[in-house]
């Protein structure tokens, strides 16, 4: 049995971690650690784990005490956070997958400017690989460190990655306009996300300028083979999960829908958690709720040369933990899909 | 005091008609009548009336019966039901105000292809005026039809007409991505409103073929002075009522935002119901619940030389009955927002 | 024009009332006051008055700045906070609507207890009337301090007054459970209260511990001329407004159904804001939505002989600002609906 | 491999034991039917099963044609359509766990009083077990049919079964007051379920009357032995799952909060989904969203010498599906919790 230890546990991505990983017959959790007033059993801070599991949620005081417990640990943090933690755990021998943006970007200095902030662990940049899987799975194989990608890159670079990726669509022209639940937002109350400021409303947020653009733009460069820059505005939805990205992109010549369509179920094929969807079908939120699915819709508008895709996933499942837990299972060479649902 | 009906008065926007004239005073409702198996009292069919308004909603069998008793008529029906009964409302000598796209379209060719529906009442077209009181106003003062616009295109054009009469963006550019409440979709049940069915969720549908996107290209193209194509993606929203709408567009120069927001500031200067909101602030739709506002927030990226407007309006009220109410007000030189909470 | 104030502007009470009053043809909003952190236009505070209003909301720092503006002040704050104010406010002449607990009890000790605090101007309970309209018409009219009632006991009071008052029921049997919209718990962010944290689910709070258990005590003790205990369990739901309080009282002899409708009917014969249902039909809180009105419906059940009421309210309306500009409106003897969009 | 049918696939049980089924490794499906137009891969009927089983849902015109392919059948259909199939199953050697209500009655006369229909099998009845494995396991042991409880009956008897067993209670005072999600109204679209009918909203409905009453009072009755009658309101929630009853009680004597606990806890011992919260805990349904648990808090209030019981559940899952696969396990000799998430 692998040990698996979670850092920052009281999160929604921590607990969706647990939930997952309590379905894993090849794991088990030997540590939670997370800020917390008093050592609590996480079943108390999370009643739906009542009789599910039983384990005292701790302060990380010390690196060493999570070291010698586990195999493998989570790191549930906020950018930042993070990157205090992972060399001393690598230094220990352990696997980390970091679910923080601290150790997605190439270039720290892009890093740096977005996230306002001096990197502490540039060395490890170059050894940290980017999880996502449908694109470097055979890095990730016994990599030491995982960072494990952004909810609307995940979203927005599995919708667009085949058309970019074979050259068929014009790389000035990338639009991403992505809906998402307000899970999405953390777990911190604050007066956005405090229940009558968000219910029954949709609004636009950090248009232009969300931390995720950037992070969106490497990995889209690096299909494209060429700098990208991208429009992207994220909105808050009142549902607790999902991201829906809708896609705009012109097309470099006149290619029919049949002809788009084949690109991605070709690219796709043999992917266990994207699916390309029949003409005529768009993904709903709902369709991918709980599961690490990415669904995938697409449509040619033949009078303004465009492509229209749509994507959906979780954004706590293929969005975050379910991701982590998938790139947790090619590190060990276990089945991708264990333990999510297949 | 003005006598007046409305006919489809059991869906959303006839009573969302009764309860804004209601509160205006120079107005009396004096018939009710909609699809109903049996007379009944409106205040049983919609219980929130209740104590507010008691009158008899019935089948309208003879539409002299209506004329008998209204100076002006608001036809909250379905496309293609309305333009039956229009020209013999008209007949009458009774002013109408048409909730439904019959009379929207200055091409009929287009009406019928988009609605596919032959247009039984072509030559009307020409003496309906387009409902947009920002830039018909003074056609609609006195008119006899009204073709109230439809809510997807109030958003839109509300939101980019500024950009494009000034001719400071690329009319190849244009890419509409709105999101809306349920309440969009009408009070007749089906599955896709079913509440569990759309609950928790968040999809695209009609994506590059809602009927709407017409009805936008033929006003923005007249704000342009030639044919555009525009790219329009609706999404439904798990709320009851509101509309956001985030457009995309490219700039044809240079022109940083606060150019740009002082073209907006100018253009809707002294309308009472259009509000440009200011640097770095974005509208939330329950910001325009219940009311009778468009909100307008706009941001210019200088990497992309694009800019990203965003709409919000309800869908309910701007978007179909309180414009109704605004278009009645100018025909009649009421005040243009009696009734409307300013 | 009446003056009036509004200490704590920025709640969700705060916020209605001005909504309220905007609509109001008598009254005119000439100081605002809240704990902010610095003084900001209320239009900032709350998008969706954008236009509608214009004037600085302070912080409250001397008593004298503000009851030189007003004629009469409403307190929306927190129970313990009103007290220190209410004082000062009647020496200075000015008529007080008490949105808070502070004043609603006759007896200081049962405040004393269940709000775990000291009273601190006990020698005013005896001069505040309780500002259930139905009740106290007659000692509201002019009084100089009004303590408006709690949202669950105006729901719980309406609903079962008449069968009390008319000796109808056993007073042992009583049991309330109440539903309510997540607006009732304030606009402080609280875990509790984060959206993914209370969307999608339902529970039980508080239960035979809320505060306002004693409040409808000492209510339906006076109606029914003897000591009282209730069973209350307060309930939260997903939504943003409403309150909906389903009542079970024991028959004291074996009334038919329309014996007890035909005593409710009478009871709030003439009443502006209370509306009996016809049999059958029981309240949604959407049907109050908004307004100042109560529903009730209710159903005898012969089996058990046991009367089960069901009542709704809009918690922010009649169950806080509506019922007290409706107590405004009292105190000064203006039209009793007047700005309640009756 | 056990080979199960669903007849009734495409409502919300029919989905939910699919999805439940596909997790459980004794178990294959190998037939599914439904009122559907025409057949249809049932990937394609619910989007969220894309990929993750691939089986045609036709209209069950033979039952031998389900029988030839089943070991078992599961009848996810509305009462008065099961009893039809039940004999012809049984007849064919088949297991059959019937979702309806048409067997959960002793007394056929109930059944036919409440649900006004002739019982064209009342033989069966007799061999009809009540699934409710926390007092029925041993009977349902090889069990040829299992009547499945209703969802609220579900939540109601585990929620009350411990002090009307031991006796605590008067059997004269049971109020349970329930509030459900939407689900629990069924897939067919209606009025009073189109999205913006329900959402934002909450009502009580069939007050009194609802026809889970009676299946209450019949094993509630068994429990006590004797007849007992109940008051029950349920409620609907703008939520797609769970149900939460609060349930109130009037003890015997003057027993205290910690008999009354330790009684419950003692009860529920060893019970795999039934748990009982600490002191001062009271369940939310989002505790028990998606999976077969029972959740229990209550508390004793000695002034009424009343105790007020909350229990939550999963409409669809414990209170229907969950259960249902629950039942099969125990038929079969499985292990009870297999493919329920434990």
């Amino acid at each position: 049995m692998l040990k698996a230890g979670i850092v920052g546990a009281t999160g929604y991505t921590g607990w969706e971690l647990i939930k997952i990983l309590l379905k894993h017959p090849q794991v088990e959790i030997t540590s939670l650690t997370a800020k917390v007033e008093r050592p609590q059993n996480i079943e108390e801070i999370f009643p739906d784990l009542q009789g599910r599991i039983s384990l005292i949620c701790r302060n990380l005081e010390r690196v060493e005490e999570v070291s010698g417990k586990v195999d493998l640990v989570f790191l549930a943090l906020p950018h930042k956070a993070a990157m205090g933690f992972v060399p001393r755990f690598l230094q220990g021998g352990k696997k980390v997958i970091d679910l923080s943006a601290d150790f997605r970007f190439e270039d720290a200095g892009v890093y740096e400017k977005w996230y306002d902030v001096k990197h502490t662990a540039k060395e490890l940049l170059k050894k940290a690989v980017y999880g996502l899987p449908e694109f470097y799975r055979a890095k990730i194989k016994g990599a030491a460190l995982v960072a494990n990608p952004g909810c609307y890159p995940t979203s927005a670079i599995l919708g667009m990655a085949p058309l970019v990726k074979k050259k068929l669509v014009s790389c000035e022209s990338i639009i991403v306009d992505s809906k998402s639940g307000v899970s999405g937002a953390g777990r911190n109350p604050s007066l956005d996300f405090h229940y009558p400021e968000c219910n029954e409303s949709v609004k636009a947020y950090k248009v232009s300028s969300h931390r995720h653009l950037p992070e969106m733009e490497q990995e889209i460069g690096k299909l494209a083979g060429r700098k990208v820059e991208i429009s992207f505005t994220p909105h808050l939805i009142p549902m607790n999960r999902g991201i829906l990205s809708t896609i705009y992109l012109s097309l470099s010549a006149d290619f029919g829908e049949e002809k788009i369509r084949k690109t991605y179920e070709e690219f796709y094929r043999g992917e266990p958690f994207v699916k390309v969807l029949p003409e005529g079908c768009f993904p709903a939120t709902k369709d991918v709720q709980g599961t690490n699915y990415c669904q995938i819709g697409l449509k040619v508008d033949e009078r303004t040369k465009r492509v229209t895709v749509v994507s959906a996933i979780d954004n706590l499942v293929k969005g975050a933990s379910g991701q982590a837990v998938q790139n947790m299972n090619i590190v060990y060479g276990f089945q991708e899909s264990e333990g999510l649902d297949k």
